[in-house]
């Protein structure tokens, strides 16, 4: 089953105590750009330069939402989802993110991995309240 | 760059210190199966499934790694590294793991969002010691 399409306010309204929720399934074909890293000792400017980037994304054209773990002290993962390539190629080549890159691979990643790829098959579930 | 086929040990003799790595980034094509969840309060069993799933997983051919990260209270996101779609079909038909993705839904996950996807680009970075 695809959920996509299925609005954030439906999903929301299941559970109204839930902080967090997942990025819905999109209707194939989108984007994923998988984003998993180790970070050094030095986190000075993550914070202001992620929060940055969070706005900045958003102005991308066929921008459709991101997901982001951090286990304490090991991996952190950054999904990004985008209709299609060329929404992605905007974003990796604004100035502005082009910087961020830079100053992440001088100070903030010990090391990452980037994979960028295109969805075929979406699902998505909600628990239904008893 | 693409850095398909740099081997972990390369990796690991950068820094001994680290705890975790990223899995590599591969040669395209390959496929990431992204699997982004909000836990419920139930967490019985959990931890002994998903380390038998880890186990399992890995006597898929075709499978090439996981990572996951979680924050606590928040979103876990774990993203498999699958050769091709064979490989996944074969994962995500295994009686073992088709069991597990039931009672998941059952008792584990408020919500999950699942996004197969087949790679297309593929850059990895590990800081240098100065």
């Amino acid at each position: 089953m695809t959920a996509g399409g299925r609005p954030y306010s439906d999903v929301m309204s299941h559970d109204s105590e839930a902080p967090v929720l997942p990025v819905q399934a999109f209707e194939p074909p989108y984007y994923v750009a998988v984003f998993t890293t180790v970070r050094t000792q030095d986190m000075s400017g993550y914070s202001e330069t992620a929060e940055r980037m969070e706005e900045l994304v958003k102005e991308v054209p066929g921008y459709l939402g991101m997901d982001q773990a951090h286990t304490p002290g090991g991996l952190s993962i950054t999904v990004g989802y985008f209709r299609d390539a060329d929404a992605l190629t905007q974003w990796r080549t604004n100035s502005e993110h082009r910087a961020a890159q830079k100053r992440g691979r001088a100070e903030w990643y010990q090391s990452y991995s980037l994979h960028v790829a295109k969805v075929e098959r979406s699902h998505a579930f909600t628990q239904e309240e008893s």
